[in-house]
């Protein structure tokens, strides 16, 4: 059993990893931080874990940490990891961070779109996207991995094969996604009162949204070259779950049989990558509490278009589930352990 | 008092058309008809409407209807329109139909996309499509309205300023629409059953619906040239509203605040847009349960794309309160009567 | 014209009360207030608004504003109500208050109820608990309405026919009643953030909650003597609508038909209520964007007790519709003006 | 490994068993029929299922089914069941019903609540009731099990504790119920559309709900006498989950500590039952997409009522998850195999 931790246990985040971690076969969870709970039963503010897992919320402490865990998954605001990564990984644990913080290898950029300075820009080149269909080989190896965000892991999904093959003009991308309310955190705000979600629809930072840059930032690794691109969120009155429609302009013609097989080869030895058959187009209820990602394809004839949709769970592969899949790798353990389990719909 | 009639008053669009005009200031309510309801008044089919209206749904029957109602509203699916409103006119009553059926003046184009022949081509030429912000004058002329679809709505509108123009290129246009689900009328169905809707999200008929083509077709009447466009739909867990991101290529730099000012010129005669402020963007809850199109703007200056958001209620503006615009229209009316009343929000 | 404030302008009950004096043909709104949002345009906050109010946000000033309007509605939480409300009689405006501070002649049921002292309860004799299907008359004379509660209002004229009557073991009353969260107000909190609400359903302040007592209040006033009775007050994923279904034991044999006669001959000059057919019960869609009041019956005679479903609005009904109505009440209008439309469904 | 099949596998609660039955550590699942979608694979009519369940839909075929399965589930309409039940008993499989055709040992019963004859009534007194906190040891040695109802599993475990001590006046109980849509299966019609659903809160069926007969009975075992009682169902607008309110007149004073204490021991050797503490309530997230049922409990000393409050995941503690612990039980393994999973929140 490898012994882990949760570092920001409270939020959404931590506490779908606390409940995933719980069952995952080969994991003794042994620690879970909190600032504003600490003294209290995560099952006292999650009722549901009540039965199922009986820690207490700590204050993070650097001094014994080590001693009690061998990886650490921190769920904190970015801005905030970067201050505990560093130490966690001085007292040698290994670090699996959820926060936007070491996700670029580029100071420049990371403070550009985050308008923060980076308070330990040494250990940006050291720290690996952890997106498992791109980096697996790397992650295994490292011990600091910047869990992808939600948004960037359903677009890159979709893009990487046609990118990767050179098949798509890539000035030509457009991503229109559309997200449930659980990534805008548990904070209360009036932007996430019942009464203004529900029955609502709304598109949020256009062409300003953080989640654009990490989304060139991951096509350019699969492109090796720079790729500007639109990037669109939109507020979706439900709790979990994200769909992207990615538009793109093929260079030549194609049907979606032959893109829909290329799709299939390419992601045919990634175990949580589901591609539709044709005709076919996944709906988020498909993926919602699993770590798949679906993804289905359609040419537009008329347009040369190929409009790409790709879902996720926002909390799971978009967040939590691919931190444990990345966990997996790192620890030597096959990708799917602790992860192999469906849908739920309805 | 104008006396009129709705013919098939049942489903969403025609009750919604009862409601409103039940409260139209102008209006008198003579008649309203049902095939499956028949002989049921109203209010027991939408208890909403006891003590407010108190008709009896009665069998279509045009031997009489003449005498009855000077402007008939028909709500039925397509394919069943043009059956009968080639009848209305005959006996002398203005038609203001609210299915595909006389959209296109092309009977080629319409049979493509409905995969239908047309009853009446003889009508398409005479039919005015019934977007008061393109056509209010030759409505007003008119006795035989082509209400429009709810997406088209939203996309022209958003479009028009920009089309006019010839500021964009006409090549570029991405519709990415997002509709609830009374969209779908009321039919029972596996794809409209509860627990099939909420909490997901989804598109569905990509490249392929059959707006795309009367989206085309408006984009087309402002542009004064052909148009290919890409159009996807998605349903929101919502009851009512359509939202549509609109992406295009500006031919040249324009600010934001520019194109804003170029949309509050264009619709400053045009009561039922209202254009955002910059920095602002509408949600489908501004527009719920009004006739109002609200529009939104961002030029995103690293692609030199324009992003328009624009939102409706698709019962509304996308139907039952923008035929009753038209009647306004037709009937020397002031274009506001009976419209006048704002969203609901909460 | 009539000359009215809101004072408490931008809560939901403040703005819906904005929303529905601003169609009012009898009314003009002069002024509206708020400490949060002075000096910005209510259009700006609720942008449903935009081209049908154009008023501004002021802070409450008591020094000209007996100039301004005649009548004010206080839009605002209890305990602050009893510090504005003395002031407004004093410069001789009418006041319609929202709040809880004047429901009750008896101040220290105010104060073991609401845990705070009464800071005028001079007044308290004087104001008039604005449920117009109990008071009426009184209320058209009066210069101090308290308007009911929401949950109070569903279930005192649930229950008035049969108390009135002495049908009922006044000990047999049960009332469960179920609440959309627009009922707990715009203020975010962990309590109505979206992903707690939505897909959930819960009790809360169960034989706890402020409204038991106004209730009993109410029943008392139609039975004669005091009543004790339980209330429970649960969330609904919904934002508008209450229903209330109260259980009652019959002191003799009644058959539903005998029973649905004795509501329906008791409401008949009351034009807000509705009672339902015998087989026939209220849904919350029914009555949502209206001042009804929708009441089903069923004798339940293996039981021999009588389940009473009773639905309003509660921003409207249950509280600023209400309060309108009583304005018309007060201001020599007949009661159902500006206040005759029907709910929205779908 | 044990191997079992599901008839009628498609519905709601047969593909919940599919998807509990297809992690569940000792459970080979051989076989799955399906009248509509035989020929089908399971996870072309659920999507979430690809990857996960590889199995193809049959018709039902009695000749070879014992070689195949040692225990069936039966999810099928009541009145289709008790077609199947009787043949599958005959070729030696044991079955675990999830129909109300076997829930009663009075075939008088179930004749008047289900208005229809009984076509096995010999297997009536055979037949256990699968409750296992009352039944835990007969349902050990049984062949037939007949599954209890989603909201009598609610209700009878909120109440049997008091019952079993005889705390409570008999003629007292009235139970509130409110239920996700999936408790009405996935077969469509327009009291399932989700405009009709979604926004709504109604009441169903009062005085009349079948399982008013099954609680009496359930509480009749533990009383050991006739109980009449009042249940009335509701719909709410959420997929999932059940929570009863319910209410109980106290024959003497009792604390709620002292209450939650009763409980507590009543139920500590029954792993899926738990008692919130003093001033905590249950909600239906704490439980929903787990096999537990959450109890909360208040005394109201002005009436010296004792309110109940109870909520369970209607597809799994109410339907397919008991079914499975009862299975567990049936074959001799822990009661919690496969079944030790939490619910998920948010």
């Amino acid at each position: 059993m490898i012994k882990v931790g949760v570092v920001g246990s409270t939020g959404y985040t931590g506490v779908e990893l606390v409940r995933l971690l719980s069952r995952h076969p080969k994991v003794s969870l042994k620690l879970i931080t909190s600032r504003s709970f600490s003294g209290k039963k995560i099952a006292d503010i999650y009722p549901n874990l009540q039965g199922i897992v009986d820690l207490e919320c700590e204050e993070l402490d650097f001094t014994e940490i080590a001693d009690r865990v061998e990886v650490v998954f921190t769920a904190l605001p970015h801005g905030v990891s970067m201050s505990v990564v560093p130490k966690l990984l001085q007292v040698g644990v290994k670090v699996i961070d959820l926060s936007g913080d070491y996700r670029y290898q580029d100071q420049e950029l990371y403070e550009e779109w985050y308008t923060e300075s980076h308070q330990s820009p040494d250990l940006l080149s050291e720290a690996v996207y952890g997106l498992p269909e791109l980096n697996r080989e790397v992650i295994k190896e490292s011990r600091l991995i910047a869990n992808p965000g939600c948004y960037p892991t359903s677009a890159i999904l979709a893009l990487t094969p046609v990118v990767n093959k050179g098949l798509i003009d890539l000035n030509s991308i457009i991503i229109d996604s559309k997200s449930g309310a659980t990534g805008a955190g548990r904070t209360p705000s009036r932007a996430t009162h019942f009464c203004e979600v529900s029955e609502n629809f709304k598109a949020y930072k256009v062409a300003q949204h953080r989640h654009t840059s990490e989304i060139e930032n991951g096509v350019k690794m699969v492109a090796n070259k720079e790729v500007v691109l639109s990037f669109t969120p939109h507020l979706v009155p439900m709790k979990r779950g994200i769909l992207s429609t990615v538009y793109t302009q093929l260079k030549q013609n194609f049907t979606t049989k032959e893109l829909r097989e290329l799709y299939q080869d390419f992601y045919s030895s990634h175990p949580f990558v589901r591609i539709h058959k044709v005709g076919k187009l996944p709906e988020t209820k498909y993926v919602v509490n699993s770590n798949y990602c679906d993804i289905g394809l359609k040419v537009d004839s008329r347009t040369n278009r190929l409009v790409i949709v790709s879902t996720i769970d926002n909390l799971i592969k978009g967040s939590s589930g691919q931190a444990i899949q990345n966990f997996n790798l790192l620890s030597g353990l096959s990708e799917t352990t602790g992860l192999k389990f469906s849908g739920i719909f309805p």
